[in-house]
């Protein structure tokens, strides 16, 4: 091997020398000189003993909203950035956060069992020994409650699970349904489960997604042991994140608020999350028809649905109270365009100790403002307003990062240049999202970036694991392709409002891979936890540093910005196809499904034991997709020529420049629509969106592609037009880019 | 759903009537109504209360080879088929059958642990009490040992599993292997394990593959409790089956033995099988390696692999004796052709008392020649000789079987037809494997035998269950082609000399897929098990009598022998294309591997913390398929023409017709080859054998398609020459039928 990793190392000088022969995107060949200069400075000034610091103050106590140690820290960070030079301040802004004042469940029959809904202390993790200051075990946002009713169990509650459950005749109606965390974002659980008539609502962990079926458990090793339980909000953040009180508007302390009761992204039934510890007494419990193999997780038990014997009760009661949130904001003006900024944030709340989520990110994001601050110390500044944000709020539902969107959204959409988030950060792979302007841009910035373990460049090691363990398309890409791709952002970070509601450009980026667990939204998401599982010497926290560092100073300092349009245009039509192939694939199963029952094969291939129905289909037509074709030529060819004459851009007056750049930058505000998506307003943007039924999870073009998920072919073509019309307005400013630069 | 069924019943009346206007293959218009109303009266005298008194008698005590109860049995059979007037006699041979005198398992450090080894009674089951009676639990023709060791976890045992225990640098040397029941045929587990250099192997049954994940364990569901253990044979069957001290001649009472320490088909270390609830505490003291996704099981643990702390004591003994077992033969001389042998056989023998394996399929047996006797008490008369066969020793090995047909090795070359062969039957669907020059004629068998739950053909239903449940490649098979494929014959079962040994046409049949349970090889297979959970009123017994009833009377009567060659033809291109592909994906497989390795993508992607190891793989040449390509070719038209032709046998004379029938019969003989499959010369067959390497499962020209697995080139070369001579030598046969037809 030593000599094959000599020649891999050569191959990788060579691509290095190769990278640094080009231009950084937006740079000429004098201003990368500089810009290589100033961010090998920045490196050298990056110490992860203070990210180290900075954690373990911030994780030394609970820290979730309205609690005394987040506003601590908040003031903490406020201080550290002024002491770096930045002008800080705490924007402070007031929510509903609501907090249990009861929790009791227990299995009333066939026999009795109470749960006990207690994350114990553990003696190797130093915080855990805080239960009486910790929040305890709950969902954000579940209603008040007090139900008694057979148990059914829903594998993850999503849409298909619910389709198995009525091909099998079961119905949820006064039932309290069981669903196990994963395969959607937990909101959507009790929000179908209601919808389908359920009046409780429990979540359990199951150790088969992140308990001993991936590896030991706490504290023996990182995953989730049968006491740890995941809180988390269930507000419906798929319709609409922030403060439900104030809708669409900032949550400033004299604004107009509803009642809690007339709150519509509140959950109408009670909700409760449980460890596995809790759960096995009473999956143990059902009867019923066994659950179908796909649905059964690692418990020593045979999964049933019900209902049946087993009767749970279920009391919920919560204090909806209103509580300060603290934003912490810190500026550095921009010398040459103090009305462009560049901002970068992460949440600073946590649900209790927060190490990995969100501090890991957080300090990360601290270190790269303290070293541009020592830059800045010697004379350089950025050309553009750099804004560091440091959000609360988070976890409730992106409270803190929405409603300071809301509220400063005329100044935002005139000046925002670009939004860059982190959450949590831990040792293994980059992995990057966000706008596909972004990607060639992003894509160079990965390429400079030496992974710490390996000591080849972060992206060289994202395509090493992609060509080593990724799907076939993904392997063939890697092979091919000389960017890698970027994702598409959903939800569950504070990139949402300002991609989604205001069509502010953003990227969310991160590493993991390695440093997998069970911890999340657990008290065990400690300090120790995180120091012995998840990035123990910080160095990916540096590379998290590194990584924005590097793209924040570039998009500050560069001539042009590195906003590009190929690689967007690729994307678009991969989604354009997509939606395609879904269409065509809704079809056969359609026929398929059709045709079996008119043959009666259904019928003849069943067990009379198991019995089950199969439901006849509409038929699916074909749609026009013409005007979505349309675009996507044109907008393949402007991309094309904007790639041609962007080298032009020297040849332009400062005047010429500034009007370039302002039509690069406020290009993403031309793919949202003024009315949002369908049945959701407040999601302005129509290619990147969460999915209404999966939550965090990314829909893309979701206006055409939800809509033939369900089934609403009128609806899919409405969607293709509205898709094109932002395409082509989208389009039409890459012309007048082109014009300028022609 | 009351209108699709009304259409469905039209459409299966229409398609019965289109099968009923068809002449039976080998049959004329006149003869075919004669035969079907012969099988009509037939069906009529089916009785599923003999199936359930037989079962009763038979399932009633222990009935393994060497038991008082074995010896009843055969007995009890030879008395009845004597009453239904057969010829009937017990062929006694003597063969090796090896019992456990001392077991012992404990876990000696890092706790100690003894394992039970105990299957305890069970009230809802009546024989379970015999707790004396029955055999312990142990697998026939380990080795005695005694040996202290640290134990590796090695999945299912297989040489990928190996594959990936090198990658992750673990040596099994000097160590106890554990490995779980399933996705190999159990001999294969200490066979790999000892020639890795394993000194002991345990084998147990993971709750995930026939315990509770499944379903509910016996006895409120029918699957395997904490207690139950897969008994079974570990003997070198893929080397090659039967009486270990009498290898390729028959075990006659004065037949030459070998010393047993001499034998080469007995295992080399000692192995043990136990149940979940004694391999839990072991399972659970293991330390090291995390073992991979895809090999963890149910148990609620996290599955190390080892080896480590955990450290075992095995220590085993037999008594290698030499016991009788008991052929019952049962004859009924054909009235035309009495040297022509239509056999239909079962094992009785059983590991406990067997209700599911063998006896379900038994008393079918039983039951088919029962109905016969009385159709032949009314004068009728088969053209050919009816012999009816319950072999002794399947379990330790197909002795019974094999020493039966080592010993009338030339009796049965001359005379055998076909042999027909069954074994546990269920409530379900049909599946059948066998010769594919028979896929026609049993397709057509399959079609006129009503299942008991819907009223459609098996065809038919089976049919469905791939429309509705296959691969999309099945699917597509089911909807476009008029028959449905039957499986390759591996081994496990009786048919294996007939066909692999000796090259008679073969089928093995049976139902079953709603029988699911997890009783197999303990003393929970049960009459009490079986009538609760796998076919309670034996009607699915009664369907496999109706399905190889017909065969024995079809072939018993038929003018021409239904043999038919397009299947075959068919088939094997299939195989030809599979095994090109293999080598094809073999090659891309190894330039991928061999590419990453180069390039640094596997230690660029690797965790530091997970290291391992990959292997540059020798080049894949290219393959000269010409020699196989053109026997098929040549096979494809010789078949065609025999189709066009077959219809010209009216005209034929008797001397002609004979010459005929015995070309057709004997056709099988010219796919074997004297000197067997490289390596294991008792299999001389060189189209069907179990896996080398799989064991029961099969491998389809193996000389071919195992070299290629194996990386033997040059040997994949011969293979394929040799496949191509025995095509040719069955085509040339082929050419004879049609020469003589034309």
């Amino acid at each position: 091997m030593k000599k094959t990793i000599s020649i891999l190392t050569i191959l990788y000088l060579l691509n290095v020398n190769l990278s640094s022969a080009q231009n950084i995107l937006g740079f000429n060949d004098k201003s990368t000189a500089k810009e290589k200069d100033l961010e090998a400075q920045f490196d050298s000034k990056l110490n992860p003993q203070n990210l180290r610091t900075w954690m373990k103050f911030m994780s030394s106590k609970p820290h979730y909203v309205g609690s005394p140690h987040d506003r601590d820290n908040a003031v903490y960070m406020r201080d550290l950035f002024r002491s770096w030079g930045y002008e800080a301040r705490i924007d402070t802004s007031y929510a509903l956060f609501p907090t249990p004042k009861l929790r009791e469940l227990s299995l009333v029959s066939p026999t009795t069992f109470k749960a006990s809904l207690v994350e114990p202390a553990l003696k190797e993790d130093a915080t855990s020994i805080q239960l009486k200051e910790h929040l305890p075990t709950y969902n954000c946002f579940s209603a008040d409650g007090d139900v008694t009713a057979e148990l059914v169990y829903v594998n993850y509650g999503r849409p298909d699970d619910y389709e198995v459950l009525e091909k099998l005749g079961i119905s949820v109606k006064g039932k309290i349904v069981i669903a196990r965390y994963g395969g959607s974002w937990r909101g959507l659980k009790p929000k179908l489960a209601a919808e389908k008539g359920a009046i409780g609502c429990l979540i359990y962990s199951d150790p088969k997604d992140d308990g001993y079926g991936q590896g030991d458990v706490y504290p023996k090793g990182p995953f989730r042991n049968e006491t740890g339980v995941q809180r988390g909000s269930v507000l419906d953040i798929p319709v609409a994140p922030g403060d439900p009180l104030t809708p669409g508007y900032g949550d400033t302390k004299n604004a107009k608020r509803l009642d809690y009761r007339e709150a519509t992204t509140i959950m109408k039934i009670p909700v409760l999350p449980i460890s596995y510890g809790d759960a096995l007494p009473l999956l143990k419990a059902l009867e019923g028809r066994i659950a179908p193999e796909a649905w059964r997780g690692l418990l020593p038990i045979t999964y049933h649905i019900g209902p049946g014997a087993a009767k749970v009760h279920l009391k919920l009661a919560f204090d909806f109270k209103v509580e300060p949130l603290y934003n912490v904001i810190a500026v550095m003006k921009g010398s040459e365009f103090p009305d462009q900024w560049i901002l970068r944030g992460n949440h600073h709340d946590a649900w209790v100790f927060g190490a990995a989520d969100p501090l890991s990110g957080m300090v990360a994001v601290m270190e790269e403002a303290r070293a541009i601050g020592e830059l800045a110390k010697t004379g350089w500044k950025p050309k553009r307003t750099l804004v560091f944000c440091a959000w609360d709020g988070e976890e409730p539902g992106l409270l803190g990062s929405t409603e300071w969107v809301e509220t400063n959204r005329d100044e935002l959409s005139k000046k925002a240049v670009v939004y860059l988030n982190s959450d949590g950060n831990g040792r293994g792979f980059l992995y990057a999202g966000g706008s596909h302007t972004l990607e060639k841009f992003f894509n160079q910035v990965s390429r400079d970036v030496i992974d710490p373990q390996k000591g080849i460049s972060v992206s060289e090691r994202l395509r090493s694991n992609i060509l080593v363990n990724g799907s076939p398309e993904g392997k063939k890409e890697a092979l091919n392709r000389a960017d890698l791709r970027i994702e598409a952002l959903g939800s569950g970070s504070d990139f949402s409002p300002f991609l989604q509601h205001l069509g502010v450009s953003a990227m969310n980026v991160g590493f993991g891979g390695e440093d997998e667990g069970g911890e999340y939204h657990s008290i065990y998401d400690s300090f120790d936890h995180y120091t012995k599982f998840k990035d123990p010497d910080f160095a990916y926290g540096v590379a998290l540093a590194k990584t924005m560092g590097r793209s924040v100073l570039r998009l500050a300092n560069a001539e042009v910005l590195p906003f590009e349009f190929q690689s967007f245009s690729n994307t678009l039509q991969n989604y354009g196809d997509e939606v395609k192939k879904l269409l065509e694939n809704t079809r056969s199963k359609t026929e398929e499904n059709n045709r079996l029952i008119k043959e009666g094969r259904y019928e003849a291939a069943s067990d009379p034991k198991e019995p089950y129905t199969v439901k006849v289909l509409d038929e699916v037509p074909y749609i026009n997709f013409a005007p979505l074709e349309n675009a996507l030529t044109r907008l393949e060819k402007s991309a094309n020529l904007y790639a041609q004459v962007v080298k032009n851009s020297e040849k332009l007056n400062a005047t010429q420049l500034a009007k370039l750049n302002e039509l690069l930058y406020t290009v993403e505000r031309y793919l949202t629509k003024q009315e949002g998506l369908p049945n959701r307003p407040w999601y302005k943007h129509q290619i990147y969106a969460p999915g209404f039924f999966t939550g965090y999870g990314v829909k893309t073009i979701p206006s055409v592609r939800e809509s033939i998920e369900q089934r609403k072919w009128k609806d899919a073509e409405t969607g293709i037009e509205t898709v094109a019309t932002v395409l082509n307005n989208f389009t039409d400013q890459v012309e007048k880019a082109v014009a300028l630069l022609k």
